[in-house]
């Protein structure tokens, strides 16, 4: 019944690949995107697509793709390389917050720029911090990513003249209600300069490094998409 | 042990036919409703009628009903036929979005209503949204539908001079809330003179867009059912 | 420091006079938007202007105005003249709802429209609204108006065909949470196809009837206007 | 490894048999407490009981119940005749808002209250609610079922002088927020001297009846239960 | 502008005299209500006005009322002699929460109903309650007024067996938030057959023990009373 | 109209001096606690108790207070002499929280124990924290005062064996909510152990030390006192 | 891609063993954390880990731990033996907040502390309290664990000198909102002097408990993992 | 009683000023602030110190300082000349934002970084901003100010490559709930890499804006100043 017109064209122009959020769409649906921007020849990051849904894909969809569990992501057109040493570093102090941080380095990787994942660098242990602080600072932009009552944002952008981007994760429970205490405590913080994006949202971190590093142009994830047969 | 008292003749009495929410409903209880309205020949319209407790319906009521999965409605009676051109024009931005918004074309086509379905229109694409304009203001009403943050909702009231109808839906995460998000955006617009309704309700909305056309008697999905044995 | 660049050709072009919403404005700049309006000859709907502000207003500015305390309006460049019965029904159950009903009805008056007021008719004394529902059911448009739990709203949807629009109010105290409950009851009503705007918001409420009634064009109250000079 | 000492005398004491909540209980749990009920010859109301617990229980359990899955309670000692007319209404609008209800009744019907179930009386047809109130009002308590935008709460104080018990249940979606709307219209009720209990607390309604009728003595569902070895 | 048509026979009809809620109303139309009442020779209820407001009002009206600061009420009509014992026991553990009990004892005044008020039962010593738990229960309605965390409603609830109404107040900072922690957990009681208020409703606590008596009929604080020319 | 009966007898009987949260209290209420306690000689802690209000106390009471505005206490009794060396840390980070943390020490002199205040170690200058935390380890207490994001409290928890006692204070604007996100913070920190109290309440956290170090009874400032005539 | 840095060292430095939060994590992340603990000869507590998650562990990770599903506790390294008589009681009221106050008993005996355990002493039958008062008194810390309103720690707290700390559990439904009604009635208790943990924190507070005895050092249940290989 | 340990040596470690919130403090205590900057000739910003307060410093401070009353901002040690282009470009819809637009804009300058204000740019009339479009793409970093419904964010980060960082207002009513509607629409957006901070946090936008210049050091407004005596 609707018309489809989609807007590939915009990626041309503006020399940034599509994303598409999948959580809220039908199997269906990410299938004809994906054959619709193979056919274009079209390059495409898929984020929030889970084990289940990824394996209600159509096999050909499923083949052409560079999936990836943990992360939730798939890369359609392939991986570019990235450079040896990157110009952001991502840093999360829980081994729960692992996923979103990759996230955010695969996002990154989708767009060629390579990320420092440090993974251990948590406010109960701040001397681990302090030893690694001269690496961090080495970087144009820190993605810091927590959950919980989320002290990390502040200590670190305490720590570091660098654009800070904070992620708060969903990981807790009770007060930590879903990820909102972290996302409170990180634009509420006391050290000065923090920008936010939304819990889990490490695709939107890594964008907002991109245009930082003024290597981005916009991308919606979603609105872009237009409508598609079932 | 409760008496039975239905009020069908409402629906002869105002020309409406009536409706049915059926996720709080048990399957023996849609069972019912369906059989009693098919003795008297009455047309229905089932709402939120998922795939899983379809299923679980009476065969005989499941033949009798024109069922759709991807809007979870049937109607009871037959779909009658739409005029080719409608008065009313359904907007969303996302893939995410278009269940919403056909349940709400299903509600109109079942009241013998046309839509204009238009479903590539985000804000991310404004030149779209321009491109389409003339096409959306020639309509007397326009459904528009969207989540996440709803910014589609200002910027369509600001482009045309039609009544309005805002439908936030649930897709997102974060602190988008289940919807609430789009239905605080939609209700705090700049914009003004927009008209909004509960969180994913297309039907409400068609029911509004029915009432503003001057062709809707009132009627309600759920209070008007009376009692029935398990 | 910033530049001006206002929009009043916009009114021109659409035919609808510029409303601004004043309580987060200062003097100066409400002072600044009249001088500007009454310099090229429009007329401006002017809301949320409390008597204190009002007062604080440059003596020319407050000599141009028609201004109103009740409903913390005021009217630039005449009151039109409005037809004798209306088409557009404001009902209110309590005394205290009156300042917001009657911002609906001064915002219509300001674009010519008559509306008629009903103010006593509250679910507590349902005979009362039975006797007038056939006065009522003759508009095009009702405004319902209320506060505290908002009943009224789904009684007064049940029992007439025309577009209904619900003003919650903040009237109430506890749980009725500055209008949030009466606002979430509107939204929620089992009766369906209300439509609903923000709290207290009769002027929304009115040029969403104004839309309905196809002689609206879209203004924005308040992002408009531009910049002024403290 | 704790102690146990239960409080089975306290029933004996007050006349009222012991009620426990099962949801937060493990099915061991639930064993135990119906072993030593049974052991002491008490009488005992389970509540919150689902289907799938039930079925985990030890034979024994199950064979000693008179279970009832539609209001998920369960009977211990036998459910004791009931005078023909009671001197308790329960009113409710909705099909959907029925399994609360007949909780309500359960509990009455196990303190030996009979109960008038009115399962048609939504704000949506007030005739309804009409015809019927004069049946209404012959009884001493009314218990108020509704969900949604519990406009029902209201209308029905408005009409009658009983004591009127407000249930919200959480059917509903989007604001109606799992009760919550329902819950915050009957505190808020422009209709004074409703009585409010907790969202789907049909139970609890009923204990409020029972004491306001003066056949009541304090019985609490959990609290007294002791500790059970698993 | 708007007619008015009053509902004062309703008040004849019921036996229960008027009661308005003054604080969302202006002293004029404070003043018009009291003027219509005293010309009718209807008594009349005048709950939270607060000294200023009342200060505001013309000086007939402040000569016509029994005026209480403290409980922000005033009483149109003279205060009816109440027999020596009353039937309704008022509990309240803090000093801080005797505006509100006091408020529902002057309503239950006005209905000629003596009320016992029993102002030092606080949870933190349980030896006062219990040493007055005897007399507590020779009362056929317990109103409980508590603010911070209402415990006292559980205590008390969990040793009487007559009707308990719970009225939250909004005394207590921090997480109290305004009587809504109260108010949650007089609803969320482990001791069953609690009936709950509005946040510092003393006049809703007083009304539903009317109804428990068996000697209320509805009255509508707000919504009965129309229109009135400012 | 209530009779009163107060229970200073406790306070003798348990060894600590009453205290009362003066706030939610009329000025005649607080004089008159206040010549209780003095005609039977005991001592007493006055908390919130604001300038304003301070000033609208009876001469009498003025005078024989030992009144802090910043803290908002005043004392009547006497404030014993306290020991050099406290067991007692008080830490806090900003400027904004010292009448909070000073609130505590207030309430812990009055207890005669004394507390050692660190007003500058803010997260921000974790050098500053590391330079005295071997002063910080060597009290038996620690009482954390932050607001905003209140990461101070995972920080210091995590270098610190002692009971750590967070108070969350109320300072900052936005999402920081009244100290809600510092509470949250508090309560979901990733550094175990941390007890929390209620925002801003300096003198609960002083309670809770007085416990941990065994020298506290069970004091109730709000509960315990009866009711007094106006 | 990440480097691990662990922090086994700190565990070996404070004298405290480690604990691992187990919700967020993956089966594999937890395979390899109990890997390398048991490599490294460290005791472990690994807490929320649920049956079915406990079923996904590798065999030798299963053989190696004290696994407790009731508590989801494991213990890796041994439980030692405890004193026969505690310095911690623990008080809940209800059957229902067992397994929350079973995993604070597992906590502290894994730091070798005892606790007493008593169940029956709910707010509904406060004789029970009363009878065992002088046995919890004559310990130097109390955990009181309750869900629904959380009167259970304002009564205890108002009678006994020791140390109280609140765990509020997600017991309750409806207003009890997973534990906050029941959080919040801690934090704003009349009774003086509680300290508060989140909701559910059996563990937290077990460690809080250990602070308070002086035998604890600061451990971070998550933060101190680093990085795993999936 | 505390000691004071100041940390401006940091201010001349790093090369950025300080900064203080002063809304949290009084007036003694920013008088010693500024005294104590003075005295060691630091340059220091001060935030949200409104007129009121200002009036109320010490005449030696006010007369140290550029206030301006607008911004609630004041300058200690000179405003340095700014670049006659800017690398940062303010964007902010209605009149109602500017005083937030402007606080940004000061806080830039103190920092000797010039901005273009751009006002004039709400979503309601789209080809302003499409023409003031490629004006805004030439910075590197936008500021977008936008309070309601907060739909100018997403439509900017739609059109722009740059850094984006969005500040929400809390211009607005009702449901716009003091800027946290457009704070989730911010966060929520569908355009992806906007980067948020707290609400009417203009002095925080400036500071990332300067992190991703690279030319901000950290800087704490609060949490670095020590305690002052009053």
């Amino acid at each position: 019944m609707p018309e489809f017109r989609l807007d590939w064209e915009r990626a041309a122009r503006t020399g940034t690949s599509e994303a598409a959020l999948c959580e809220p769409k039908t199997a269906a649906q990410i299938d004809a995107i994906i054959a619709h921007a193979a056919e274009l020849g079209h390059r495409l990051l898929l984020t929030r697509l889970g084990p289940r849904k990824f394996s209600q894909l159509a096999r050909a969809a499923r083949q052409s793709l560079d999936y990836d569990a943990e992360t939730r992501t798939a890369i359609l057109g392939g991986v570019p390389a990235t450079p040896a040493t990157g110009r952001v570093a991502i840093v999360c102090g829980g081994t729960s917050d692992l996923s979103v941080a990759r996230e955010a380095a695969r996002a990154l990787a989708f767009a060629g720029e390579a990320a420092t994942l440090l993974a251990d660098v948590g406010v109960a242990g701040l001397w681990r911090l302090t030893e690694r602080i001269d690496d961090i600072r080495r970087h144009r932009v820190v993605i810091a990513v927590a959950g919980m009552e989320g002290a990390l944002f502040s200590v670190l952008a305490g720590l570091v003249p660098c654009a800070v981007i904070a992620v708060p994760t969903s990981v807790g429970y009770g007060v930590a209600r879903g990820g909102r205490t972290a996302l409170h405590a990180a634009l509420a913080s006391c050290a000065s300069g923090l920008a936010v994006v939304n819990i889990d949202n490490g695709f939107g971190a890594a964008h907002a490094a991109l245009r930082i590093l003024g290597t981005a142009a916009p991308t919606m994830p979603d609105a872009d998409l237009g409508s598609w047969p079932t």
